[in-house]
């Protein structure tokens, strides 16, 4: 089925073909892109473009000798496949063991487990000034997209690139013209003028960091970038390869609308049409909502995201409609979240919208510039949840412990659509706080709930006795599943508690179940340590309540079944009854 | 005394000043200067080198209505002389009601509290930005250091700035020609080839973000300023005004030597010697004798620093010997911890040194770049005490709660001479962890300890009876203190346990101590909240053992009296025996 790519065993394979037969490669690659892709999902856009740079790559360099870092490593596809992991692309019983990342326990081909953007060249510095220390000769090579270049740490390795490494290092710059959406910043009219110039224009961006140049116009041609990459090869110190390649080549929908096809669900190859499509309400379409309702109701509300609207279901169409009052600033979390405290500061009302493991790039803005300050502003996340994106580069369970321990900030954990509603509604409209709101994983649910959130107290929504069951977020709906299981197997009625607060305590009510409570029970969608839970039991440790925090583990988790998981960490509602049982015996 | 100095009251004085007069007031401005930093301390070379261009921006623009963020602000002292706050520069009675850095608190003219490099860009965009949504009309002024150029956040801003801006923002870049200390990056030659040029130079880093570009090479000229600064008023989209100056500009040894005078404790005018001189051995000396025999006894150890060496007391002739063992990458932490993890992975042994506060900024990068990866590096922290520096922006109490929760790092607090050395032995020695280690803020002391750090347990220092007080890193001494205090007053001997990690519980050791204590008391030097107590207070929540927690409060403190403030806490020995009588009742 794949003439040439079922013969490629590791890289040394690709150095014996011709050039007839590696361009017969790069299309039994794509061919081997579309068995993955339509059946499994994943990073469709970037792969489909550099399936070239890939092969000339391997074909020129000497991997594992000659070290490749893949920038965010979702256009590693084709590198994977060349270095003995075809099967992960081209048989279906493969699919799952192939993270879809670079990863080293994979291969030794693979230096890094990435997965944020803009770390490739900060990561290929080290790699070089390791090896100059060493004494040993090999190139290093950092391949980094465009939309990743207005990422402070890609800034900051140009920055230190250009003077501090005097020896080999290629930094391979794949513009494809296109972020996860499309880029933002000055930097993309730079890199406009240098392909229309083919180089030669005037202020070349890499020039003014101190760096060496050389521009290739066809990106997607393995011959010219044979050429190029044997010119460089060896070379005695840093130098910029910019390519021009097309996102999506070989794909004509992903060609044709690259925002969309960046990332992709299994999908039908002729049609393009999803296998999984999913129309009703979510969490995300509630915000989405809520946003565009916002904008038009409040002339002072502006969204600021780094990159992320597809993260909220803004369509190129709804930003337009949001005109001024949308502000993508490209991947770069910390200007998103600085320039957000200055529209704060200024007298507009933002909002920021990203994923929660994204915004940890911006943990000193959150802290510095807007809590020290205490600006008022909403940072709204996506995929805070361990059932969200599993990857272990993506997890979101890092959320509460990152955010909540921040001073000044108000972190608040909704449980159903109401209460996403309200909270965001107060945190928009009020001028005291920043506050930070975890968008709920969960499937959509509905009740009633307490709709002040200045008070910093925790919800009562069933009082009863001997064990409270504290739940915060996600995490809701099951205490109260397991408020009944202790109903039905305990044969008492336990107090449910919705904390909606992660980054408080409300000791009065606490205190309060004293008199005939013996158990705390925290239930939280996040690692315990530096959580929730964890100052539930600090607050109650000379109380003689005794408190028991139920969540993930301090740990790196990698592509989970999140129920599986819970059954591992003996965290469902069959497991806790029986702790119950034990503790309070 | 201050013959000029003392008629302005605002902003509106100095507009009314002749150029005659203007010269003058910049002298009055030095005297003060000098006033305040011979008998105070403070920011030196920065607001020595800036005098000239904050006046001109004064007889320029009109501050509130227009709006300045100064990028760190310790360059801002002449700017609140100029601003109703001289008394703070004039007389030593208010020498202590200024901040030293801009502070909304203290006036109108202040819009941000800025301590941390890199983030006026940002912050003015968000300004430009809220004005054009409320459609106002005035000037927005960053003014940015050449050294705060190499940080992350400053490019995202520029980038930002040169596309999604397309109104009036006046970026200032005040080169002096250093940072804290030299400069590091390709971006420093351009701007000493845009000097040379005076401006005009190929390959403008500014213009090659986009951004319109004006040059001024007498940037200590008033004359020359004012020009410049009403050229641009009002412009109508952004520009960038690269003014040349001296850091340290009339007092000959800050012209002299920078890297010294960039900030300085109170000293003696004409010898330059510091008033309060400490030879003696401290632990910051430990850590640099250690770090300079580490060097000639591993070939493979390099030291990687943003700009911080001087807070290990590692001067340019330490640097010049530790030679290619030695990385300074400029004020860009992401890049520091990214290349350390290169680094490692190329085989070579990293240490990345600089001050706690400012590694947040690579909080994901240490997740993602290192912890992920479970790349062998060590991050050595100074000022992690609350002892330690105590402005706001400097905090360095927020470590342990930062870095303790990231998975697959260790995180070490050293409590005495000999465990310091151990720790960072063992750390710069073993191939398996990730490991921070929080500089201690004491005096000096020393004792014999365990040096198995593989093992995760706690030390036991004194078995006693009833309480065991855990006492982290720098509140070991505390701890000792306690112990003599319990045993004098409440007449039992306690248990005395040195945790040595803050980032792991030796959940063993803890249950052992059930069957004769009933209180574990936990002393750490950061705040509770996402802690080393309150991982104690979970692991503990359902035993009978009662846990206390001692901390700092998730609050931002601000110029605070340490022994004071832990009078306030009620942490001193005196409030914590009473507090354990009160629970053993």
């Amino acid at each position: 089925m794949y003439e040439i790519l079922d013969r490629i065993n590791s890289p040394e394979d690709v150095k014996k073909l011709n050039l007839d037969e590696l361009n017969l490669l790069a299309s039994d690659i794509r061919e081997a892109l579309f068995n993955r892709l339509t059946k499994f999902g994943g990073h469709c856009g970037p792969n489909f473009g550099i399936v070239e740079c890939e092969i000339a790559m391997h074909y020129v360099f000497s991997s594992p000798k000659d070290k490749f870092v893949f920038d965010v490593s979702h256009q590693s596809y084709p590198h994977k496949m060349l270095t003995g992991r075809r099967l992960g692309y081209t048989d279906d019983n493969y699919f799952a063991s192939d993270s879809g990342y670079t990863n080293p326990e994979e291969s030794e081909h693979d230096l890094f487990n990435v997965g944020h953007t803009s770390t490739s060249i900060s990561l290929a510095t080290g790699l070089a000034k390791a090896r100059d220390i060493k004494n040993t000769k090999e190139n290093i090579i950092a391949l980094i997209g465009d939309g990743s270049l207005s990422g402070g740490e890609a800034l900051e390795g140009l920055n230190v690139a250009g003077s501090e490494i005097k020896s080999n290092l290629i930094i391979i710059v794949n513009d494809n013209q296109q972020s996860i959406s499309e880029t933002h910043g000055g930097i993309y009219e730079n890199l406009r003028r240098l392909r229309e110039s083919k180089g030669t224009c005037e202020n070349n961006i890499f020039k003014s960091f101190n760096l060496d140049y050389i521009y290739e116009d066809n990106g997607n041609d393995i011959e010219a970038l044979i050429k190029v990459f044997e010119k460089v090869k060896d070379i005695d110190h840093p130098i910029v390869v910019h390519i021009n390649t097309l996102k999506g080549k070989g794909f004509k929908l992903a060609e044709e609308n690259k925002e969309a096809w960046h990332w992709t669900m299994p999908f039908d190859r002729e049609t393009g049409k999803s296998k999984f499509s999913f129309d009703g309400e979510s969490y995300v379409s509630i915000a989405h909502d809520f946003i565009i309702n916002k904008a038009k109701s409040d002339k002072n509300f502006v969204v600021v995201t780094p990159n992320m609207p597809a993260s909220f279901a803004l369509t190129p169409q709804d930003r337009q409609q949001l005109g001024s009052q949308f502000v993508d600033v490209g991947i770069a979390e910390e200007q998103a979240v600085a320039m957000a405290s200055g529209l704060s500061k200024g007298g507009a009302n933002p909002l920021v919208i990203t994923n929660t493991t994204f915004i940890q790039r911006a943990f000193d803005q959150i802290h510095q510039d807007v809590c020290i300050n205490n600006n008022p502003l909403t940072i709204l996340l996506n995929y805070s949840s361990f059932s969200g994106l599993t990857d272990v580069t993506h997890l979101g369970i890092f959320g509460i412990s990152m955010l909540s321990n921040i001073p000044n900030l108000v972190t608040l954990a909704p449980t159903c659509k109401t209460e996403l509603i309200e909270m965001l509604n107060w945190s928009t409209s009020q001028k005291a706080h920043p506050v930070a709101i975890l968008l709920p994983g969960n499937n959509v649910e509905d009740r009633k709930v307490d709709t002040n959130f200045e008070n910093n107290k925790f919800a009562m929504e069933q009082k009863g006795e001997k064990v409270a069951i504290i739940a915060l977020g996600d995490f809701y709906q099951m205490g109260e599943d397991l408020a009944k299981a202790i109903k039905k197997q305990l044969g008492f009625t336990p107090t449910l508690i919705n904390p909606r607060f992660a980054s408080c305590v409300d000791v009065d009510l606490l205190k309060s179940l004293e008199k005939d409570h013996k158990l705390i029970v925290t239930l939280e969608d996040g690692i315990i340590d530096g959580g929730f839970g964890e100052k539930v039991a600090s607050k109650l440790g000379t109380s003689p309540m005794l408190v028991k925090n139920y969540g993930l583990e301090k740990k790196f988790y990698d592509r989970y079944d999140p129920l599986e998981l819970l059954n591992e960490l003996k965290m469902t509602k069959e497991f806790i009854v029986e702790d119950i049982k034990e503790i309070l015996k």
